[in-house]
């Protein structure tokens, strides 16, 4: 940690922040500039709280130093993560294409969607069962039913199934159906939910919040991480900003910084970062050429009469075409689409 | 709502729109521009789906006319609302004060906390037991001993207690304690925590979430509402911009915005949405000033050693002079500081 | 400037970045922590390239310390600058307000509108005579003949005239009119305007830019500063953001942040900061309640008519009673408007 | 325009709203709904004050039907603006790559990036010899000793010069010497400066600015375009959000939006889109895959020495590499790379 001293502070000040500094078993290195003193606070790496120094007597400002994340950084594992999931490898050599409807609406859509996915190349099914929706008088999902025939959607086409946990209590039933537990955007923050999924035995899918920032989505990853959880997967999906143009932002900047902090996989959810069919695809080639690890894609048989997310989910025909685009890029990027089963 | 067509929108297209409207029960008013033609959808007041129209060929954008909430709007109760919080009345004509340290920490702490606000003008105290804390690795709340504690600060001081609930199954154990039970920032979207405590006894202070609209936190409400707890305030906290110089920025606008269209009492939090210390009382009079209820501030007896918060926390003699000043700013806009009991 | 090395960052990186800390004359001060090695470079206070040391093997980021504007801050001047604008005085014990219409729009329209906003106490006239338009088919301002009626305006009413410069080349033609030139929000960062006005003998009203940071204000009054002319005013009024409830997002915490780090005046804008008219009044009282030392408000005798910024401006008997607000809230916090002539 | 009234608006004040739209020589056609009574005024397509109409008794809301810019619109020009510059195809089968310093320093230093990039695959030069600086204490460019130094690497090159323009008056000087004007971010809703770019026989390069919307960037290219200059290049560079990792956004959406809106070709910067020269060449890749027409790429010789910008500019050899990539991806979505005369 670094103390900066207000310009013209007295001895005194910055001898009381030394001896503050002294007190915690750290070593203090005072540096006397020009205008400013910067006083340098060396310890053993343990957490010390700054707070207790911004509010000293002369002090401009406190810079940390270490980044707060430790599991999920580069430094602790220099090497790509890797993991299977039911079968598809998640690896740092393959894209990994999941997609699916945003909810369970009934047996025949979820098995119509599945059925398509499949054959036009996708490696996983999505599907809410548990849906969070802005309305209270919104459709909130089929929950365990809508369960039921995830699962039985795997079954018929060997899919593994991704799918969205939204309260501690839900996970024992979810994991019983589920391959993937998936962390929505609005709960990325969710600190008792992210800590029940860290002991649980099923891969985790941590969509980031629309306006959180990397630092704080390595942070999400670190409570899963620390609770002994490591297949740990990060989503980009966009983020809020200025521009009504889109629905979100698609943060594609945070496709190599993410990759450069963490040692996790990384893929981009084109469906949620625009908000439009008519750009998913062109996104989704984006994601890939910018080094994402896979996509996250909505696909409804019949978008039209989709019961949420209709504007941005793309028709099976259309999504096969897209899976042949993304396919082209992986190649110009020297990867290669995950081998379907 | 209203769908508009682009323009050269074809004749069969528009025809489409206007029988699918149909179709769904509702009436179709067609008006042809120069450039667009719009169609006007009138129904009985039920959601209708937007994204079935949006994917239509031919249609540009849909626009929709009614509000999403209903409970919560200035048209379904045209005067504010009021009631008391164990004592304490909260309504239109006085500024309620709330305030205490972002944590209990210990006996002394808490107590030392209550006593100084209760001194200086308060009228309820915060303090959380659970803690939603951006590391694993940072202290997490006393949990149960802390809420043993608020308790025991009440009985000696008359205090009633606001205090955080993280995930539903936390509420009957907290409800125990607590007279109001706060919905944090990052938990604003977290609706199966908004359900449960709209089956509640207690009071709900809801935090609008850092990149939350007005409209989100007003849907938020109506969430709790749509359950039947119908003692519901809001707190504007400070939202998420570019800007560095302040932890978040304030939203002062929000203050007269959620007041034209909710009959629901909004508060300012200008300890989190300034993040430092020695802006907070300026923006706590400009709250006021601009038509607050109350206000939420970190008051900390000892800022420098707090476990969290510290520095944007008030020691207990500036947050006496902030009540001295909030008082003025609350006559000068015609308001009274709520009776102390 | 700080160099913070990577974890890792090996012995010989670290020795080229000490010496080329001292290769530029500067003396290096290394800080070697558990993690990760600081260096310190301390010099005279001439300005360092920082990307020189970015670039650098083993370097993780470099932090600069001195702030990056000089005349502009409170270290330079610690008391409020003051002075006069034709009669009324800007000082820190004050008040001010400006008001008039967005566009000068005819002579019938200006005079009323300057009689009613001095009748209600205004202390200047704004008034636009060259506009900045966000569509080139818009009114673009009456020009010159606008200027000749601000004069006439001044004549009759007594009231400093403050209108916009768009160009340098217009600064000769505009001064010769104005009391006070204004940069506007999408100017504040026009490098050559800002110069050149630093070169006029007027006083300037600096508009922060929709997405400038407060620290970039500071340097665009720095620029006008380091040209010579010290007669600059500050003006707050609304950052762009997520939120589309109002027109931008008015940042209150700018206006104690602001006054801590200059010794310039700081006005508020509440018209553009809402762009509602209906949320003027609460704004505005906001912003003096926060610490402003003055406002900047939309007047105009018919709004429904106006041919810009309608919308958000007052009709004169609703300035009238934001006036009356004012100054109890400007009382409130131990000021006065300032005293009219 | 729809003008929506509020829930609950009385007859009379529905009845003035349809006489005004009739006063302005409108169709007015009111739809009955179920809470809001919506009125469509149909006009001829001169464009009509909004403004006038939200002020009136019982007015919710305006809502424009028409986009507000006409020659840059797709509807205007359904193919895609195909130009020459200096030699070079600007065109939507081919990928075009700017790169350069971002200031000119030096005859070597320019006259090493020119041949440099030119050898890499570049088709055009950019340099700045004026340079908007947030400080002005900061070197502030060349001025016409650079142009005259860019003039001699076009020579020597054949490559075209791109450089930026900052005041009206600089562009006869500026034109005498470089065959693209660019008009900086900053200097976005310089209205002064477009209607005169708009007036030159240069092409026109104009970047978005950090806060400024899709719209507003194709309402800049209307007002070159409605001064008669049709040759206009639009710049995707990087937005500024809540997130510091990177010193902008690069808004990687905007790509097919602005494709699907307008006929003038899109480039991206993902130098200042990530600011970090260790990220540009990701989101290179990523601009060709989501569909833009070229890159803006800063190339500096010895970036570690560079007077501005050295942190995100690319060394000539790692720039070399980026072209290789980017090829690849061009060809991955059916493109090339323009060829080099």
């Amino acid at each position: 940690m670094l103390i900066i001293m207000r310009p013209g502070a007295r001895k005194v000040e910055t001898q009381a922040v030394i001896a503050r500094i002294e007190s915690q078993g750290l070593a203090a290195h005072p540096i006397y500039g020009e205008e400013h003193t910067v006083i340098g606070a060396v310890g053993d790496g343990r957490p010390v709280n700054r707070d207790q120094f911004i509010l000293m007597d002369g002090v401009d400002r406190v810079v940390p130093i270490s980044r707060p994340f430790k599991l999920a950084s580069r430094e602790f594992s220099p090497q790509d993560s890797a993991f299977p999931l039911n079968g598809v490898s998640i690896d740092p050599g393959h894209v990994v294409i999941i997609a699916g409807p945003c909810s369970v609406e009934s047996r025949s859509q979820i098995l119509e969607a599945a059925h398509a996915v499949k054959e036009a190349g996708a490696h996983a099914l999505r599907g809410g069962a548990f849906k969070p929706r802005t309305s209270p008088y919104s459709f909130q999902g089929m929950g365990e039913e809508g369960l039921e025939l995830l699962a039985e959607a795997r079954e018929q086409t060997g899919l593994p199934i991704v799918t969205e946990v939204m309260t501690p209590e839900q996970i024992p039933l979810i994991a019983k159906y589920a391959d993937m537990l998936q962390i929505g955007a609005r709960n990325m923050q969710n600190y008792s939910l992210l800590k029940a999924v860290g002991e649980c035995e099923r891969s985790v899918l941590i969509k980031r919040g629309l306006s959180s920032t990397i630092d704080e989505l390595l942070m999400a990853a670190e409570y899963v991480l620390s609770k002994g959880n490591r297949r740990v997967v990060l989503c980009e999906r966009g983020i809020r900003t200025f521009e009504t143009a889109t629905r979100n932002t698609t943060d594609i900047n945070a496709i190599p910084v993410i990759k450069s902090q963490t040692h996790l996989p990384v893929i981009l959810d084109p469906s949620h970062g625009t908000g439009h069919w008519e750009y998913v695809t062109a996104i989704a080639r984006a994601g890939i050429a910018a080094g994402a690890d896979g996509l996250m894609i909505e696909v409804h048989p019949d978008p039209d009469n989709a019961l949420s997310d209709g504007g941005q989910s793309l028709k099976p025909e259309r999504f096969a075409e897209m899976v042949l685009q993304v396919k082209a890029i992986a190649e110009a990027v020297g990867k290669k689409l995950a081998p379907i089963q």
